[in-house]
């Protein structure tokens, strides 16, 4: 990666909302660009109950219901500001650009909103004002293209925003957990057609990544190992679900996959969280990463509904991750054949058992046939 | 209910699958119809995969992929034998019906197959032949109506379906947890029109049933008391999320509800599962299930895409039930507006965070609103 330096700059929405510019030239001055839209202040009232049968916390966000709806093109809020049309960022172009939710499913009152702890100390409350942070990561300006068509360049940018807004993010009390990552495809319920992606500021530990906690501590008990190392070591040695290895990463169905075409992609070394990675990691994780959905819009005749899940470790108040976690993307797409979708149903929705029609090992093999050529494995 | 008697008569089709009538007559002999289909022995072979990281089981079944899907009316699998046309039931008429399924999620290997222990030993050892079974529940012969439609009479024979084969199943040394459902709706993606649900006997608990007997667990040695009845006490309580209330049931939208429309259905009695209700509390069940569906059918101008899960206490491999558990039903729909479905994008299906865009409490009032008048409440 030639030239991976990157400049940042910040600015208020007219409702108060943050705007970090990711560019990757020096003096764009985009941050000074003044959105001049007479938006009323941004005061979202997000609230988080506590489920008592399940031990989760659960968020409340009446006012995303009328979110904006797939917009036609010539709409798009997530365009730059250009030819008098007025969106969400103000400038007339951008690289990578960062800002707050409109709609938020997590956010702080201001000034308030500590992080939800574990269990409430009495159970009888289970109402907290909401707390956390939701962000929008819009990939480029052009409106018709996705994240498998980004340069390496871009690529790389984009982990640049993903690492430094994780940093920010963690660093504040009321967050626990910084989740990047996308939801590509109408067929799950992308609202926003707009090559772009998020980031949650969990107020809580996700179900999902306190289990993996759970595991990994029960591991380390049980063995004196870290789980994840362990997992990827079997998982290399065993090689039959292993779709791309660089000098940096490897990527493998798991033996134990949930859904149709799915892969985890681990660094070799590991790291609790983005921030973490360093360049040499980084500027293999953006050809990897583009090399990986590539493969997934090559599996049909359609491009691949997918859900893009960046895993990172839980932070204490101090925004000290854990460190026995393990970084690592998950992507999965909902597509088993040819217009059949992956249905949760009974079964994964009321009692989140998983069924997966499609053999792992089948999976990785249709996935290693579907990388590109000169695919960095 | 004047009449609650049930004729319970079992036979076997073509490929060796058990097939069980629940009859409201006597002497009807469909038992006795055989299955004419030259059908291949019944060999399916689902398998059990562990994940390290999340600590819980996976099942797959590969042969799936293949199963029929949204066939045309005039060949539907679940009508009655008739005018020639074989299908998976040989009688020419049935009330209830349960037999195995043909495209078995769960499946024993013939005289093998123990349940799936909570970990493996070996954390290496992440493989199992499958087990546990898979049946499908008739609700009627009428393929052209839904539940929401049936007799208070007709879904009290469903209840005594879903209780007898729930007492069978726990008995079996393969099955630890017994789960009755119905996916209604191609938003859910059933794949066939024919009003029925299924039973599911899982080798293993399920991840969403052992969280709620961990937090039973935790709560009992905290406060002494048994959690459900502290959640049923504290709902009927606040009142506000209450959506119907009989003699022997409660119906009330979680505090924590994660889906748009969502309501909890407890005994007010409770039972580990459904084979300790009583007569009085089987045939008031009959009737509030039938007014809940109604209403949920009545919130928007099309029926509503649903999943009705039966939530039964864990059983030992003697069948016993974890006494501490409570029995009740989750139904829950989709919708969350006029052509707007919820999606499980990456909070839900990425980190398992729930986000609900309905308030709990607007969602019960609408409810109570879409009652049938002359509900059981």
């Amino acid at each position: 990666m030639r030239n991976r330096q990157i400049f940042r700059s910040s600015g208020r929405l007219a409702d108060g909302r943050e705007i970090i510019y990711y560019d990757e030239s020096p003096d764009t001055g985009r941050a000074a660009a003044k959105d001049r839209r007479p938006l009323d202040p941004f005061t979202p009232a997000a609230e988080l109950r506590y489920d008592p049968l399940l031990g989760e916390w659960v968020a409340l966000a009446a006012h995303r219901q009328n979110r904006t709806f797939l917009p036609p093109p010539d709409q798009c809020p997530l365009d730059p500001t250009r030819g008098g049309r007025h969106t969400e960022i103000p400038a007339d172009d951008y690289d990578v650009v960062v800002f707050e939710n409109r709609f938020p499913s997590l956010t702080a009152a201001p000034g308030t909103a500590p992080a939800a702890p574990a269990a409430p100390a009495d159970p009888a409350i289970m109402r907290r004002p909401g707390a956390g942070r939701c962000e929008v990561v819009c990939f480029t300006a052009d409106h018709d293209t996705s994240f498998a068509d980004l340069s390496p360049r871009r690529v790389r940018t984009v982990i640049e925003a993903w690492a430094d807004r994780s940093a920010a993010l963690a660093a504040r009390p009321d967050i626990a957990h910084v989740y990047p990552f996308e939801n590509r495809g109408v067929e799950i319920g992308v609202t926003l057609q707009h090559p772009h992606g998020q980031i949650y500021g969990y107020p809580f530990v996700p179900p999902r990544i306190a289990r993996m906690q759970e595991a990994a501590r029960a591991h380390r008990a049980r063995t004196g190992g870290n789980l994840f190392d362990d997992v990827v070591a079997d998982e290399r040695k065993a090689g039959v679900r292993v779709v791309a290895e660089g000098e940096h990463w490897v990527a493998f169905v798991p033996a134990a996959a949930r859904w149709p075409y799915e892969v985890r992609l681990f660094p070799l070394r590991r790291v609790p969280s983005l921030p973490m990675l360093d360049d040499a990691q980084r500027d293999e994780l953006a050809r990897i990463h583009l090399d990986l959905l590539r493969a997934f819009d090559a599996l049909f005749d359609t491009p691949a509904p997918y859900i893009s899940a960046w895993h990172q470790a839980p932070v204490d108040t101090s925004g000290t991750p854990d460190a026995d976690f393990a970084a690592h993307l998950q992507l999965f797409t909902l597509r088993r054949a040819p217009g059949k979708l992956k249905y949760l149903a009974g079964s994964e929705s009321g009692m989140a058992a998983w069924i997966n029609d499609i053999a792992p090992e089948d999976a990785a093999r249709r996935l290693r046939a579907s990388l590109p050529s000169g695919a960095a494995s």
